[in-house]
Parts: structure tokens; sequence; C-alpha cells
């Protein structure tokens, strides 16, 4: 079975006919051309020259700016525009809208984040809660489109959104010179379609791969069966990219223009945060991150010549969930430390036992008493303590300080 | 008391000559040309044009790397370089000895976070644990430098170095053509000694405002003194500015070129480096962070004509203290609320409570229960509930909520 493709030949004509030169004149009137950062601590451990394209700088903190603009610029004069979002695409529209005066409407779920919810507000956009998902919330809109006559502007398949994210693509022919390959997160395929057309048709040697979420992935699947296949899930913390279906222009774009797509691990994309936290400085969605955590799994090797850029699509992440992954990853390499014991329960037996963590160099964070348990004997008490390390060696070498002290001790998952 | 000047008046002599555009030819080689980003929440919030000079994004991570280069291209083929440092400077000076093929000692705290050692080793650096403070690594590197005959390269109080830290001041004086005002951090003063001579020396009509914290703020006292005088403490959240006293190079400079010093709390610059993660994308230390914890106390106005820059100096913080600084805001905002009740202690007891949140809207994220409290009816159980909200109208609704069922609340502190 054969896509349909006539909508996205147009595009690809387009393309190739300089829309997105013409679109990036317009859009970088409103957009930041963000860095392109190299990563020492990338480099040493994957090899290759490899370059950051920090997209998470952009204004209104993702790549989506490009395609609000674009698609803005391609209105003749709108009574409105109006969306189904629980993030990104809102939030850039919204911001568009009011740059160019035009009021703007966003469906979005009950459970969205009051931070999301705020920052569309502070665009001046409308914010209308309705339903219970983003599919809902685009139902809405498209509904509100039809009795209002505001435009509905989709998320990403639409012509004038995948030409304005290719902007992003123009960017990386303008800025690198010996650009060998471009690593770019995939949700529903408009960033992706849109820089892999750009680069592709500038007729120079570029590799294009996308990375998908594992959790949320339709387009391998799609790809393969040559039809659009839901994803099983959408469930991620790369909630940007979690995106049910491939859109029907964008299927075939990255059919015909990305060489491969990969998928990547919640775990890999939280650790890929880290990364990019601890060293490159960047708060960077899951989203944003996928191309850095394939790069880390192995999922994507750097070109062995020439300059790869892996594009960190947006840094919408609240302060809540970059708290919970930060600790995560302090758990992960050893350096928070949870355990479970038992002290005597007379006066003194939990300062022996804290005076014990202390001597071994542990730095206490929190102590829990359990008095009952069921498993302990009848004058023992459970303690569950929280504890920071220097690293790994130093939690092993405070776990066995304390079982030489005489304390049963076990090593406790979690935050 | 007048300062001993013969120093200061020698640097500032090199300064009118040239000598930060002389350092920034070599220095430029090795350093990011860090970006100027708007932000349109400092500017809606403080009003004016704000622009924030991202030299977190510098390599290393911070500034320092500048002083560092400038220092050992003064250098007539060094046997080697030598410092005393928790972080920021050892970094730096590793760095750059190894891209110069120097060899590079630094004499570290024993409490030294294995992050920092190991970034440091990482550079090639030889990392030598000594002492119970920076002051204490200060004088074995000096003692290591007498006996070995490699160069004692200080922190801050140091010709190459202030003038190398100049060369910020040479970029915003380049980059920025409107500039009116630069709030830049102070710690030793070597940053702001040598941004703001250069900045002044120039001859165009830029305000320099210095911030410290106040938890170890030298400079406001040591100014009014005309002496130096030792900070109270150093124990605060800013720990790369938090230096006993300024320098005998630096406190004249600072007292000739800066306009104003002022200070801000620890907890005002954790709400700044919050803000900073959500709004800019950005990962800025504590002491990066003072200029726009000063712009939101209301401590410094930006400049009401022009431009204001406000020098976001590092942003070698770990994952650790990300993650306690983003859960204080949560709970500071009310997203994340702890209470204390009471439950009968009775099979269901506990249910009924959780229905009780579950049915109000708020996320539990933990649960402890407390059997034992003598405030408490014998029949009575303590439960300590930790749950996510939708922020702060939501937390005083799921309160009353509890309440109107029964359930006598208490809002507790605490991450």
């Amino acid at each position: 079975m054969a896509l349909e493709r006539n909508g996205a030949d147009d595009i690809e004509h387009r393309l190739a006919a300089g829309a997105a030169r013409e679109a990036l004149a317009l859009v970088a009137q409103l957009t930041r051309r963000t860095p392109l950062l190299s990563s020492g601590t990338l480099e040493d451990r994957c090899g290759g020259r490899i370059l950051l394209k920090a997209e998470s700088l952009q204004r209104t903190g993702s790549f989506k700016l490009r395609g609000a603009l674009a698609k803005l610029a391609s209105l003749d004069q709108p009574r409105g525009v109006v969306a189904g979002s629980a993030g990104n695409h809102g939030q850039s529209l919204a911001y568009a809208a009011r740059r160019l005066g035009v009021p703007c409407t966003v469906f979005m779920p009950h459970e969205a984040p009051v931070a999301k919810v705020a920052a569309i507000g502070s665009y001046g956009g409308q914010v209308v809660l309705a339903g219970d998902g983003v599919e809902d919330c685009i139902a809405a809109a498209r509904e509100h489109a039809a009795a209002s006559g505001a435009v509905f502007v989709h998320p990403f398949d639409d012509a004038e959104i995948i030409i304005g994210q290719g902007t992003l693509g123009l960017e990386l022919l303008d800025d690198v010179a010996d650009l060998a390959k471009v690593i770019v997160p995939i949700g529903g395929g408009g960033l992706a379609s849109g820089v892999a057309a750009v680069l592709k048709l500038a007729g120079r040697d570029i590799e294009v791969v996308g990375v998908q979420a594992a959790a949320a992935a339709s387009f391998p699947a799609s790809l393969a069966a040559q039809a659009s296949v839901d994803a099983a899930s959408t469930s991620t913390i790369a909630d940007g990219i979690a995106v049910k279906r491939p859109g029907v222009l964008t299927l075939p774009l990255v059919e015909r223009f990305v060489d491969d797509v990969v998928v990547v691990g919640d775990d890999e994309i939280a650790e890929a945060m880290v990364l990019l936290l601890e060293r490159a400085k960047l708060v960077v969605e899951g989203a944003g991150a996928v191309g850095v955590a394939a790069l880390l799994t192995g999922a994507v090797k750097p070109a062995p010549a020439g300059s790869t850029v892996v594009v960190l699509s947006g840094g919408n992440v609240d302060a809540a969930l970059l708290a919970l992954v930060a600790q995560r990853h302090e758990v992960a390499v050893g350096r928070r430390l949870r355990i479970a014991t038992a002290v005597n329960d007379r006066p003194g037996g939990l300062a022996d036992l804290l005076t014990a963590v202390a001597q071994a160099g542990g730095n206490l964070l929190a102590v829990e008493h359990v008095r009952a348990d069921a498993d302990l004997h009848v004058r023992q008490a459970g303690v569950e303590l929280t504890l920071e390390t220097r690293g790994a060696e130093h939690a092993e070498a405070l776990l066995s300080a304390l079982r030489a002290s005489g304390y049963g001790v076990q090593r406790l998952g979690g935050a």
C-alpha cells in the first residue's frame, strides 16, 4: 500500500523552490537564532564532533514558534486562530498571535499544568479548559473554528507549519560548514519533516536520524506498514513528542527524507536531561533530550567525519519534574542512598546508628523511624535513612562500615 | 585611611592602554563568545530592557576560564601552575593549562564534591586533597609552588586574572550598542574589577552595580571602612562568591569603578535560580544568579533607558542542589504541600483521608504514618502527607476541603 502523497509532494515542491528561505526571512524577525554549543562531554563519550542546537533557548521555549509564525504570516487578516494543545504548540501560537495582533484561543485539557495555562495567558491567549486529553481539545478547537470563523492551526500536519519548522534546518546549513549528520526528535513529525526536507533538498551529503520515545513510538511501525499505525501508549517523560500517530503530510515526508528512526527509553531520556543540566548547563525537556539519549545509548553514532548536530528542541519543563529527574539520578549514581536497618528500641539506639553514619562520612538527609514491623525482634525498631554520599564507591564503603558495626542493612530504591 | 593603590593603579594604566583588548585576542581562541539573551519574564516584572549574559555557558561552566587563559599566556614557559580551589577557579585553570600543555596541580578541600574533583581530573589536572577549607588549600598551594618551582595562581587578586576577566566587559561593549547598566556578582572581586574598569575606561556612560550574597558580604563593610573587613561568614548557597575578604588589588578597583554594591539573601538567590531554570531554561549556580535576585527584590533597578545586562557568571551546580532548590520553590508557590493531620486509628482511617485528598484533586507524593504522638487522642494516629497541587489557590482549596470533611489540618514547612 502506498502512502497518499499529494500534500507531501506539494510541500516538497515549495521547499525546493525556496519556501523555507522565504519563511526564515519572516520568522527571523521574532525568533532568536539559537546558539550551537559544542559538548566536550558528549565528544569524549561518543567520539566525533558534536554540536548542540540549543533550540530550548528559543522564545517560548521551543522550536514551535517557527511554525506558528510562518502559519500566521500565511493567513490573510484572520479573525483569530485556535488550537488544541497541552503545551508548546499552544504557547507558541499564543505568543506569535499576540505579536501579530491576532486573537488566539487555546483549548487545553483539564489536567494541564497551571504553569502552562499561566504562560499562555501571559502571552495574551484565551485559554478554555476542555476535555480530558489533547485529542478532545483538538476536536473542541476544530468546532470552535467552524463556529467562529477563526482559523484552526494543527500542531504539525500543516504545510505552513512544516515549512516554518524547516527554517531550523536552514540555520544549520548556514551555520555549520562541515555538517554531516543531524539528530532530530520526532513526535508528530513536523520538525523532522521540515528540517530533513530542507537538508536533503540542499544537495549536500547530510544524514538525518529521527528519535522517538519508545513508550510513544508510532513512526517505526507506520513506516514499516506504509500506513499510519497508532502508538500503543502516549505515556512518556517526553510529553512534547507523545503523539498518537503520524500526520498525513508528515509520514510521507519522513519516509522520503529521514534516513532512520530510532527509539530511546524513558530512563535514558531522564539521564540525558541530567547530563544536559550538569554538563551543558541547559534545561532541556524530555522531548528535547531524546537525541542526546540516542547518542549515549549508542542507538545513533556520530558521523565519522564532519559535525553531528543534535537538535535540543525545547526546554519547557517545570521545577517539580526537574527535581524528580535530578533526584533519581543522584540515587542511580549512588550519591543519594536510601537504606533500611534496625536499631535497639531503647534510649540512644538511633543516636548510635547516626554516629556510625557520620563517622563513615554520610550526610543525613532524612530519617524515618518505623516502630512496628513484623520482621523485627520486639526490642528492635526499623529505621529508614536517606543519605548523601560522595558517589557509588563511597556509598559502598558506607554500607560496609555500617555492617561492620553490626547493623543489618538493606539498600532501598526510589528517590 | 587610604587604600594601598600601587597595584591597582598599575592595572588601571594597563587597561587604559588596551590590555584587555590584547587579552581578548588570546582568550577568544579558547573561550566561547557567550550569548546575550533577552528575558521577557524579567522585563515584565522589573521594567526596562534586560539582557542576560549567559557566561554559565562558557567552557568549564564559568567566566573564570578568561582569567586563567590570560594568566597562562603571560607566563614564560612555566614548569607548572598550582592553585587552591574548591571549584570554578581550579576547573578553569586545569582546563586552560591542558590546552596550553602546562602541568597543573589543584589543592582541594577534603569535603570537595566528587563531581568537581572528577571534573578537574578529566581536564588533566592533578588533584591533591588537603585541608578543611579553601584557605588551607591556598596555603598548601603556595607551599607547593615555593618547593616545586610551579607558579601559584591566585583566584582573583592577580593583575593578569583581573585583566582576563575584563574581556567579558569588552564583549558587552562590542555586542550591546545601547549598554546603560551592568549588574555583576562580587566574591573576591576579580570579575567585578576587570569588567567595571573596562566599562568605565571606555568613556561611555555605563553604570556598574555589584551584588554579593548577604551571608558572605565583605565588600560593603570594606568599602565603608576603606580597608579589608572580613565577612562574618562564608556559608551561602552562592558558594562561588563565598569569599572571606576582598583582595589587595580588587578592593581599590571596585571602590574606583563600581558605582554601588548591594546584597541579596539566600532565599532570594534560590528563587532567582528557579526563575532562570523555568523561564530562561538556563542552569545558573547561586553565585551566578545574584544579579537576577537583585532585580527581583528591587535592590537594583533596570536602567530607565538603554539595556541593562545581568552577568550570569557561572553554571556549576550539581543535580542534588538543583533538586533541592526546585523542591523548595514548589513548596513556596504552593505546588508542593506538606500537611499534618490525624485519622482514626482503625481499619480504613487512612483510606478515608486519602479518598478526601483525591476528591479535592491533590496528587499524593508521600505519606508518613505517625502512630505515637503525645498531642493526639489515644484512638487517633498522626499522618503527614506530601501532596502536589496545581498552585497556591488549589492548595488553599484542598486544605479547606479537608477541614470541611472534619480533619484538623496543619501546614508544614520544608521540602
